[in-house]
C-alpha cells in the first residue's frame, strides 16, 4: 500500500492507473476509521480495480466552535486497517498543500445546502462540497463510495456531480450500526457511558417510524410526533432538529406518497449526533 | 471534425482520446469565431494532439438586461473556421443539457470576483466559473486556451485550476487587435460607424499609459490621470471603470513596483468594451 501526500503526485499515479485501463475508486475519509469507512472499503474493492482512500480532516467544513482541534486521530491504527482491508493507495495531504493563504474558490450549492445540518452549521456544507470537487480532482477516481448516515452530504455530493458534470459514480454504502443500533461515527469516542447508553434513542425513534410507517401510516405528523416523543426519552440531550422530509427536496411533508428521510440531529453535551432512515414502499438507493 | 452535441459522449470520446496517448486541448467560446478565437485555437493546435472547442452561449454569465438574447450567434460559420484551422472536435452542448431546471451547485470565488467587471456584472464571474468548471469536466483537457483580453477571466480561472485542483494547465493568448487597435471581441459587431472610430480611444488609453511607463513613470497616479483624461476624448462613451491594479490582487496600487494592469471598462451605448495591458519590467505571461 502506498501513502501519497501531494496533489501532482496523485494525479500522476491515477493518471498511470488509468492508463493501465484500473478503474479507480475513491474512499473519502477524515480518518480515525471504524467499521462504516471500512464497509465503504469494501464496497470500493467490488467497484474497481485500485482503491484510493483519503485521509484528510477538512478544517474548512468545521465551524467556529466546533470540534476540528478535538477530532480523533490516529494515523498509524488507520494506515493498518487499510492495510488489512486491501486499499492501494491512502491519499494523505498536508493542509498547507490543501488550502494555500489566499484559497478563494469554493464549490456551493443553493437549495437544499441551508436545510437541515446547514441550518446548523454555517458553511458545513461549502466546506464538504469544497473538499469533495478538490479530492475528486487529486484522486480522478471512476467511482467515489460515501456512507447513508450522512445523508444530506450523500444528495448534495450527487448534486454537485451532476450540476458540474464530475465524470464520477457516486456510491452509497448502508449506515453501520454496533450491535444495540447506534450509527457508528468518530464522534461516538466522545460519548460518556450514560450518554451512550442515551444515544440509543436516535435508532429507537427512527426505528418507532419505521414501523409506523410499515403498519400504513402515511400522515407525516403522526410519525414526527412519535419521533419527538421518542427523543424525549433521554433526559440529557438537546434536540437540533427531527424531521420527515422529501427525499429529493429535503422539504417537509405531509402526505408519505413519495419516498421521504426520517432525519434527526441530537447533542450530548457537547456532542452532536445525527441519524437517518428512508420511508418508502419499495428499495430505494440512496 | 466532428460534433459533439451531449456531456456524456464528450467524456467517452476524451477518455478514449486520452487511452490512445493523446494530449488534449480544450478552447472554450461563445461561438461568433473572430480572430481573436482563431489564435487560441492555433495556440492549442501547438499545445496538444487533439483539439476541442467549445461552443455555447453561457446564460448563466449574462445579468438580467445584459446582450444574452441579442449575442450574435452563427454556428454554420463558426463550424467552417473550426475546420479551417484543424479543429477536432467541437462540443455544443444544449442549453437543457448543462443546466437542469433545479441546478444548484456554483463554483464562487470570495476575494478577486467582486471587483472591476464582478462589480459591473452581479454573478457574471460565477456563471463564469460554474461554466468553466462544466466544460472542464466535460471536456477533461490536459491544457485550455484562454485570451487575455478577458484578464479578470483569466486570472479567476487559473485561481480555480490551482483551489480546486484541476489537472488542467491553463495558456493564454494574448489579445489580438484590429489593424487600428481595437481589441477584438464579438460585441464589436454592435457598434455604429462613429462608436467603432471612437472606441479606438481604449487602445490609445493604454497607449499612453504604457509610453509613460516606458518613459519610467512608477506613480499609478499619473497614469490612471492621463488614462481618464484620454477616455474622455470619445464624447459618446460612459466609463465604467478606468484603473491602475496589481496583477495578483486587481487592487488599485500607489507605486508601480510590482507587475500592474491597466483595466478599463467603456460603455458605447449599449455596447460595453473591455481592454487591458501589463504594465510590468520585464514580459509577464498573464
Amino acid at each position: 500500500m502506498q501513502v501519497i501526500g501531494s496533489v501532482e503526485e496523485m494525479q500522476k499515479t491515477s493518471r498511470a492507473l488509468r492508463a493501465e485501463g484500473k478503474r479507480i475508486s475513491l474512499v473519502p475519509t477524515m480518518g480515525y476509521l471504524h467499521e462504516g469507512h471500512l464497509s465503504l472499503i469494501r464496497i470500493a474493492r467490488e467497484n474497481s480495480d485500485a482503491v484510493i482512500v483519503s485521509h484528510y480532516v477538512n478544517p474548512a467544513q468545521f465551524g467556529p466552535g466546533e470540534d476540528f482541534d478535538s477530532y480523533p486521530r490516529d494515523f498509524n491504527r488507520d494506515y493498518e486497517l487499510c492495510e488489512r482491508e486491501a486499499a492501494d493507495i491512502i491519499f494523505r495531504p498536508s493542509s498547507e498543500g490543501m488550502y494555500l493563504p489566499d484559497h478563494s474558490v469554493f464549490v456551493v450549492e443553493d437549495s437544499l445546502s441551508d436545510l437541515l445540518e446547514g441550518a446548523h452549521r454555517a458553511g458545513h456544507f461549502r466546506g464538504v462540497l469544497t473538499i469533495v470537487a478538490k479530492l475528486f480532482n487529486a484522486a480522478l477516481p471512476d467511482c467515489a463510495i460515501f456512507g447513508s448516515k450522512d445523508v444530506q452530504q450523500l444528495i448534495l455530493i450527487r448534486r454537485m456531480v451532476r450540476d458540474l458534470n464530475f465524470p464520477i459514480e457516486i456510491i452509497s454504502g448502508p449506515t453501520v450500526r454496533e450491535h444495540d443500533g447506534l450509527a457508528l461515527s468518530s464522534r461516538n469516542a466522545y460519548l460518556s457511558e450514560k450518554q451512550r447508553r442515551e444515544a440509543l434513542v436516535l435508532n429507537r425513534s427512527l426505528m418507532r417510524a419505521r414501523e409506523l410507517y410499515d403498519k400504513g401510516e402515511r400522515d407525516a405528523d403522526v410519525i414526527r410526533n412519535t419521533v419527538h416523543e421518542t427523543l424525549k426519552e433521554a433526559s440529557g440531550s438537546e434536540l437540533d432538529y427531527a424531521d420527515v422530509v422529501d427525499i429529493n427536496s429535503l422539504r417537509p411533508v405531509k402526505h408519505l406518497d413519495q419516498p421521504a428521510l426520517v432525519v434527526l440531529a441530537v447533542r450530548f453535551g457537547n456532542t452532536r449526533l445525527i441519524d437517518n432512515t428512508v420511508l418508502a414502499e419499495c428499495n430505494i438507493e440512496l
